[in-house]
């Protein structure tokens, strides 16, 4: 098992503000990283009016949910790669970034998206160097369970 | 099979209508239906740099994807279903599309998401009173294929 | 939430007969319920010669991984949609299976299918009245995760 | 487009030798191939009573039909991949099929599995060199639409 040392505290700082920062379409969503680590994360986003889709229940549209679901495995695979790349400053690994790619996503809607706020977790399922499989879960401000999701990412 | 008259006209303006000025996050990906009938639809959006994941290469964020094919899917359950609502007016019909809600999705990638713009279409597998099955895919203005997708809804 | 009397405990034993009994192609992977409830269900299997899809490692068929998931995915939506069923003698109730049918079904594949024996273990994640959603697991006799899925079941 | 020379034939119909005579569990649900390229394939069974799940209907096990789904998409991506390896006999090319491992699998299950025989084809919707993404069909003897899939394959 890795120690953490100054470089991973800096690498995932760095992953935080690409994630943030620099990814146009997680700022439309309003993403922001709840919490960090090479083997789970958390993103939390707050409830806006344009997020809806059902406007008649004024529930969360599926497609910000699969998105936010998308991008949370994503990101564990991500971070699951990281470790397993030896050498290089946290500059240039976290520049790898860009080679990550979803190549499958399920997602099961199990409640309405209702809520104040939401929370997506990942973690991983599978930790391959070339594959990484991720299991992703959405609740809402009151710990509903709204949606759950599995991902299969390119991450070689 | 049904013929084609006033009030199916209508119905189809509404449900477009409805697609694309009432639900706010269609709104935010900035779809529009290109085609519509009781048997399929294609939706159109435009490449923005805010719906940009991959922030080197400029490729759509897979949540974009997903997001598109999960609500041209839904668009697609929802017109095979209003085929079996008997009586009604076009109006009472459309107001059902509140009623539609996304089971499952799966989202395959298969190309970068690069183009000018895009083009989703959705098939029905699976006509039920409960649940439809569709099939989505999505292209871009050269015609390569972005992506594919199944989605189970939930109609009764 | 219902309490245990004895028609539940003779209509879990009945699902149990039925179960390994009356469908032949359980017979033919072999399976057995290890544990049931109306929350959960553990089935299990050896190992078998005949069970193989990889000749040279000896590995499990995917389609023997798939076909468990499926089969405890769907024994579990239905103990969850047993519940909701009021009036009738356990042999009626039972008799219900035959109308659950499975919508859709995700399997991701962790790690290669060795082992003495296998437990397959499912849970629901979202019980409705026409639509269940299950999770499954499969892991072997050293308890290392093997696959898991996710199965959408019609069961009203 | 490569040329179809004698290796090539040599080659088909050594997979096709392997695939029926030596995975024991293709030979438990007695698939034969019904025809073989490097693009596609087509798997043929016939229904038999220990095939079924659903023991009021006699309908076809779920497992039954994700088990065929996973071969048929795993026999294409195989295929797919062997096209890229360059030398080597066709003897050495074919034993890389032990290679080839299921990511993960989706089946849509949408008509009851009857028939006198089935009929499952597979084609390739991304051809990677690391990962491959194959689209199933199941139909029956009457061209019915039972079920279709769509499956993520390692073959690097």
């Amino acid at each position: 098992m890795p120690t953490m040392d100054r470089d991973d505290d800096e690498t995932l700082e760095l992953v935080r503000k690409m994630f943030t920062e620099r990814i146009p379409f997680n700022q439309v969503l309003g993403v922001e990283i709840d919490s960090l680590s090479f083997d789970d994360a958390r993103v939390r986003f707050g409830y806006r009016d344009d997020l809806v889709g059902n406007f008649v229940r004024g529930t969360l549209h599926g497609g910000v949910v699969s998105a936010v679901l998308d991008l949370t495995g994503g990101l564990v695979a991500f971070l699951s790669a990281l470790r397993s790349i030896e050498g290089g400053t946290p500059e240039e690994k976290t520049e790898r970034l860009a080679n990550v790619g979803t190549i499958d996503l399920r997602v099961d809607y199990l409640r309405p998206g209702l809520g104040q706020w939401f929370m997506a977790s990942g973690t991983i399922l599978r930790a391959g160097n070339k594959v990484a499989v991720t299991r992703m879960e959405l609740h809402n401000d009151e710990d509903q369970h709204i949606a759950v999701g599995t991902g299969a990412y390119l991450v070689g």
